[in-house]
């Protein structure tokens, strides 16, 4: 049994500080079970030792109560919830929910006493929820732990999709607007300030949980990045799709989350890549989140493929869907040949293309749409989605009957298929449809958005990186707290297997000429100083010197640099390297992410990081196939396939560089604070590291 | 009286092939017609010769109507359309209404008798919509002339949004997705094969339309550029919010238009520009069409700046909108000294921030949310728009009616701010409070967007350039057909004002050291030939040639490449310039556009535009005003603001060169194919063109 069973569905249930007045929040949970009917025990305690509370025997002392509690409700002023906390742990409660509100998220005073509330739990073997929590729903058994007043008057219904969310409110919002729309729901569960219990575990719980075919997830901030990516793995592999908002992304938002929460919002492409390398599809609003939950509640899961075929009796909107469909990433390819000349056949005057435009002539070909349908899926199709637009005629349900029994049966026919009907429709067709596992939108975009999103979801799981990383590296002591200057970073990048040139670092003129005369010419010299992090931009590297008096000018020139812009600068000396021409300039780095651990991230040089913001992220370490998705994730790797002429680049290199890299990183992730390898060039054979700099963390 | 006055409120209808069967294609505009209560002179015709038909007297011949005819609706088959615009020509109709299809979409004979069709039309100054039309609506009047099915058993309400489509079945899905929600309607028109009467022109109309406050069109190809553009401004200088639809975006869906329609889609970054010139707001879905338009509709206008305040009761929604917000370009300024004292006062314990977490406390203070509000609209406050989220308390009509009476007085004290609820909210509620201005939306993600669509409309008409462009250039004759040399390009462009750099076309090496010398080294060669447009690719551009003896090397070089690489090429010698170094390289192009005349490109240099797709369009001629906001519209102008310690970039020297470039193309548009000027050097103090390619059109 899941530890969290008893929050979701708890044989009994206590209420401390349980009140008689129905509005009150120590009032409103009891209402809500008693009018949805909860068949478990339910034992109400006052302390100001009232006989009965909405009905129902009172307690003064938890410790009064007959049998077991399995989940108790604490809803006392902040003074009282320690000693409720305390009879909770001595009565052998298994589940605790805190509604009280009003102080973590204040003060410091605040933090310590949550501290001791997950002391008293630890201390038991007793599970929190809270602080600051609104509570738990399970719609089928009617067990309404909460007092949100959504509850009055809008009982959610049961269905298949559950919903965990750090934020109240925003668990709030979500259901209301899902129950508005007959979407029902498995589970909800809002987890406030998680002192104990955060959104992770109930993702792992709702992966388990066989009412639940499909997760929906809201996130403030993450805590333990390892809890849930192995949560968002699990639900990956038990073909739960799983669709998650992280709010803060921004940095308006996150300063709005930072004033709200008691915790940092992580850097948001990072959750990004971790949301992608687990399988989980991200949504951008409510709405999005609930149609895209919806879809894959309707057909059982994912499409099998990102290609679509779609049928419509309107150009116009048939456009639009292609339009639509080819911005977010699906596939529109051709008609088969059967299917084509199927197709001649059925509707002599209409083209076969994709979109398949009927014209209004299907309306006089008898089961039209159907043998349409039917012929966009013969064996040959490629598509994993057919869309029929079928304007409004869900709206007659009467003229719809015979083509409906007929979809019904098509969806039936060919279960590997998904099937999406976009139309005005009355509720109970759409009703019916959908029972038989066909998804009826209104609006034909915002079908071919969640079309898109489930589409993308089923290919990051095909693609979920189960194949090995690199291998570990031994790690060594690294200096601490500072930023090693570029000759102490090429070296240990070089132990880590990274390419980089040989070099020499010279401490005057005369040791440069003899340096660049065995290396050869053309070379570059650049400052070593542990105190000038950005070369360039003090004039401290000088490139193509094609002969040993331009080298000792140069290192002459760089030193007396370095002392102009950087008064008192420790100078380790010049750096003579021999110069690379041609291939393309990239950026490998590590981020040291403080929930996620290290991060590679990937990027072209020159401008295209900064004002494009063309770059991703990959957890550490990473395994061949990861790196090479990574690589293509980034718009400019196109230039990597040879550009106006020039040669390929070499990207097995390059993987290699990365995987190396993310090898390094998390060998040393409790010594590092970061790496920027600046510019890493990959040529037509090889790639080579010409510039880097590591940062390292101060001592503990 | 605007010509398109009978089309949408006639006195007098006839319909021409009416039908006694309701259902068909001839019976259908009439039983809504009487279904609805038109009060105007209806006449079926049919040449059976009954005496009735669905009830009205009929006529076997339009030529036996007795009164005067404003409008004719023509069902009959193909064969008989043009005998029936004959009569209607001799009748003296002044709008018919071709609702036959099949022919000008399918074949070369279709569009001759269109064309014949047309010819008619114009001959007895008679105007027609159509063919392949599926008619208007007027709901206030009830003047349904349309067979749309829609109409079966779903009456659209009259209201203030006027919408104009080509498509007509895409007109039935936005007013049927429009009449389910409620959105009421001033005029509907679905122009069809736009014969005579197209897109443009209906939007002139509704611009001078006292009943309509807001329109929407849509448009699958525009043939007419000139047309829309004056229709669009006309719009927006009858402060009319306008959102357009330009479906057959991508290529994909461009390829559906064009077997759709018989013309072809245009460029779709062409009518971003001309759109955003022209200050319409584009849609990409219907909902989001109808969203933005009846938010226009409700809230009576624009809001006068992009800065908003947002009030939440949770803090997770209040996060979620500040990120909605932000990535869509609002801003979220702080609030104002006073507005934060105020709110200290009204509620002690929530921190005065924009977004504004009320927190639960707000339900304990007498008229809290209002009272917040009325705070974050103090007379010092920058909030064009404020936004309240209130969970789901319109769900209770009750207990929100104070709240509701205290909004409605709130919104009319403050009539320059824009007021938008975000909750759940029972329908009447939601009426009452749109009645009185008061957006209401359920999804805050969808409130957000619509609000940005407008503030980002409003935005667009602020700058509606009517400063004046350049000054015009006489036009001189250019070769036709051909792509011309670098070195005629450029001396062309010279002439425009535009700057090049002093440089010599040299036929032989001798000459080309002499004109080195002359101009002081270093140097480029680069090949002269109207055979080779790309000398880079060939080895044809060699660059910082330090002597004489480099250049006269240089010269025989690219000669020697010229001619391995393209054997046969007309060499006409080699251009010797000086070499350019720094500065932010950039692209200036001329792309003439078939529907909207010369168009000015602009982007950064490198690989920005083929890789980011980081260029912008403009209409020709630009003011410097435009010309400024089309550099700073590219997200690599960045650069010019001096990047990594370069100096700032002459942004004004670049301004008057797309200006001169933009008068040059005007004044040869009828000649011209196209301009590439790539590189423009924008340099710290003036720029120069490297390199440019024009190409002239054939002759006709």
């Amino acid at each position: 049994m899941h530890s969290l069973d008893p929050l979701f569905h708890p044989a009994s249930v206590a209420l401390i500080g349980a009140s008689s007045d129905p509005e009150r929040i120590g009032g409103r949970p009891l209402r809500f079970l008693l009018e949805g009917g909860f068949q478990g025990a339910l034992y109400p305690v006052n302390r100001s030792g009232a006989a009965e509370i909405q009905g129902l025997k009172a307690y003064a002392s938890l410790l009064d109560v007959p049998g077991p509690v399995d989940n108790a409700i604490i809803a006392v002023p902040v003074a009282g919830v320690e000693a409720a906390m305390l009879e909770c742990a001595q009565k052998g409660v298994r589940v605790v929910q805190v509604f009280t509100a009003g102080f973590a998220e204040v003060d410091a005073a605040g933090a310590q006493q949550q501290q001791r509330l997950v002391e008293i739990c630890r201390g038991a073997g007793m599970r929190m929820i809270g602080r600051n929590a609104l509570g738990v729903l399970t719609p089928k058994t009617c067990f309404y732990a909460t007092f949100s007043t959504f509850l009055n008057g809008m009982q959610p219904q049961a269905g298949v999709i559950g919903l965990a969310t750090q934020s109240g409110a925003f668990g709030s919002a979500t259901y209301g607007m899902a129950t508005l729309r007959g979407i029902g729901l498995s589970r909800v569960v809002a987890t406030g300030n998680e002192a104990d219990i955060d959104v992770a575990e109930c993702i792992d719980y709702l992966a388990d949980d066989p009412d639940t075919r499909v997760i929906c997830a809201a996130l403030e901030a993450c805590k333990d990045g390892e809890r849930l990516r192995a949560a968002l793995r699990k639900a990956a592999d038990a073909g739960k799709p799983l669709i998650i908002m992280k709010i803060g992304q921004t940095e308006v938002g996150a300063a709005a989350a930072a004033t709200h929460t008691g915790s940092l919002a992580g850097n948001d492409a990072v959750y990004d890549a971790v949301f992608a390398e687990c399988g989980a599809q991200r949504a951008q609003s409510v709405e999005d989140m609930l149609d895209l939950a919806h879809y894959c509640a309707v057909t059982g899961g994912l499409p099998h493929n990102e290609s679509i075929g779609i049928m419509t009796g309107s150009g116009g909107i048939g456009i639009l869907m292609a339009d639509n469909a080819t911005q977010q990433g699906l596939a529109l390819p051709p008609l088969s040949a059967t299917a084509s000349s199927t197709l001649r056949e059925i509707l002599p005057f209409a083209v076969p293309a994709n979109p398949y435009d009927t014209t209004a002539q299907v309306t006089s070909v008898p089961d039209g749409v159907c043998r349409v349908i039917e012929a966009m899926v013969d064996p040959d199709s490629a598509y994993g989605t057919v869309f029929a637009y079928l304007a409004h005629v869900g709206l007659s349900p009467k003229r719809f009957a015979s083509t409906e029994a007929r979809l019904i049966a098509l969806r039936q026919a060919h279960p590997g298929r998904q099937f999406v009907v976009v139309m005005l429709s009355d509720p109970a067709v759409t009703q019916r449809l959908e029972a038989a596992g066909i998804a009826v939108f209104a609006d034909p975009t915002r079908a071919v958005r969640a079309v898109a999103g489930a589409a993308r979801m089923a290919r990051l799981r095909r693609q979920l990186h189960r194949a090995p990383a690199a291998p570990a590296l031994p790690a060594q002591a690294l200096p601490q707290g500072r930023a090693l200057s570029e000759h102490e970073a090429k070296a240990l990048l070089a132990q880590a297997g990274i390419p980089v040139l040989p070099e020499q670092v010279c401490r005057t003129a005369a040791e440069a000429r003899l340096a660049a005369q065995a290396m050869g010419f053309p070379v570059v010299v650049k400052i070593v100083s542990p105190d000038i992090a950005h070369k360039t931009e003090i004039g401290g590297v000088i490139v193509n010197l094609l002969d040993a008096d331009a080298v000792a000018a140069a290192v002459d020139t760089v030193f007396a640099r370095a002392a102009a812009a950087v008064p008192g600068a420790r100078i380790d000396g010049a750096l003579v390297a021999p110069m690379v021409r041609g291939g393309v300039e990239t950026i490998l780095g590590i981020h040291m992410d403080p929930v996620f651990g290290p991060m590679v991230m990937f990027g072209l040089g020159g401008t295209a990081v900064e004002l494009y913001k063309d770059v991703a992220f990959a957890s550490a370490p990473l395994s061949e196939a990861r790196a090479l998705a990574l690589v293509q994730s980034v718009r400019g790797s196109a230039l990597m396939r040879g550009w106006r002429g020039a040669p390929a680049s070499d990207v097995p290199a390059l993987v290699q560089a990365l995987c190396r890299l993310s090898a390094f990183a998390q060998a040393h992730a409790a010594q590092l604070a970061g790496v920027d390898i600046n510019p890493f060039v990959v040529q037509a054979s090889g790639g080579v590291c010409l510039d880097a700099l590591n940062t390292t963390r101060a001592p503990a």
